[in-house]
């Protein structure tokens, strides 16, 4: 069950980097490449961080194939994508509650004290999608708009917090998520941003 | 005393982050982002390349806590920081000094060469401000501006031979210290620059 | 014999660097970093996702002063290299090829899939130049170009098959380098393209 949300969480973000490659008319490696790191860069990130190497995919090829996959099935159905963006939005927003939890955990599991674990799930759940931004020559989309990382800082948070407390995985797990998709797609409709720095 | 000034090197390197992501009219988690980044981004990458994992921060949180802060703070007092343009640069130059002193000094105690270990000196001083410029979507200051990085080579590099040589530590640290502080403000004072490189 | 071939994939990397950071009017600290990060960087990726560190040059110098050694050469010898343009071409062809079957072999040897291995393959050929890209300022050549990186995925993916099924090393190597070479020399030849994804 968590294995198959986590690969739904890669695919999702695979597809958005396919999406930004093709925008940039980036030719079929590229779009690749960008939807891998897209899919697997957080993730990556994390564990190179908190010393858990080799990283979660080296050993296990099936969400290298998933996210080449999700690659490959959205430059085939790119004229049919662009219809479902609502869709997409909110399948980003499920795979970045789950992310953002997820790393978090992890972060927990290694060791480290409720702060680090909250940074360690943000992490998990922007930066793929920051790197992608970066290949693509762009300034990141998460340091500019809207509660996209708020989202993940509240969800992570959340969860870290509950665990520290003691409280039962489970439902610690649940309200990290809701919290995070909540927050998220409240923002998506709304349009709910953070205050901007101007100097 | 060594762990302040790292703490003092960590802030203020924070603000010129969180500086740039107010150049570049970023949200709030920009600003902490970017700040967060800038100020630990050298000496992570140094420990992940030395195999120092988990990297210095993770069991340590009180780092993460003054980046973000030095952000909060920044953008509390971005008006009155813009009349102190030049104690931020002196601030920066001995952030610096001591951070490429303590990256050599760290890769030493791996094991490295003093080659190496200048090199990790210099990556500890610049690599956090090169991050921020790609995150703001710029090409990064350090490879482009006067004296910056020269003053991080010619300390780390003087620390690294004095120790190789059997100098005492304390006097390896103040000469490679001052050495990298002296050169960095008379590089501001006088505009110094290296020759460039035009094809 | 090895090391002779690496050694030289390094510096033909690293003149690319520099170039690059010559066309950028960047200063000499600029040129040596580029020309370094340009020749190292793959290996770096690699070796820190394999969990093989400290990484390859932190013991060994010899990497660092060669890349840097190649990144004054180009200074010096500018003029004379744009006269050169083939030559660089064919130089960086084979540091391609040899990179790309020496990442493979390190991932298969650290107990990888031959999926897995032929990614590392084919970011230990193009990671350098990607993050040079990144570094002055554009998006990926790589990610958008004729068949540079398809020809790495050829030359690692085709050693990794061989190797799997139990092939002898010394022909699979061969095998391996010889395909991304020809590929890569072809693509140069003909301007063979990948199809580029727009939407």
């Amino acid at each position: 069950m968590i294995t198959l949300i986590d690969l739904f969480g890669v695919a999702v973000f695979a597809i958005s980097g396919a999406l930004v490659a093709g925008r940039k008319q980036m030719d079929l490696f590229g779009v690749i490449v960008l939807a891998i790191v897209t899919g697997i860069g957080g993730g990556t990130l994390r564990d190179l961080l908190l010393g858990s190497i080799p990283v979660f995919w080296v050993h296990d090829p099936v969400y290298i194939l998933v996210a080449g996959g999700a690659a490959i099935l959205t430059v085939v159905s790119a004229p049919f994508l662009s219809h479902r963006q609502n869709l997409l939005l909110v399948a980003d927003a499920i795979g970045l509650a789950f992310f953002c939890v997820l790393g978090a955990a992890k972060a927990l599991e290694a060791g480290t004290g409720p702060l680090i674990a909250m940074l360690m799930g943000v992490m998990t759940g922007v930066v793929g999608g920051l790197i992608r931004d970066l290949l693509a020559g762009e300034v990141p989309l998460v340091l500019r708009r809207d509660l996209y990382a708020t989202a993940a800082v509240a969800g992570a948070g959340l969860f870290a917090l509950l665990m520290t407390l003691g409280i039962s995985p489970t439902i610690a797990v649940w309200v990290g998520m809701l919290t995070a998709l909540a927050l998220r797609l409240a923002a998506i409709r709304w349009h709910w941003g953070l205050p901007v720095f101007r100097i």
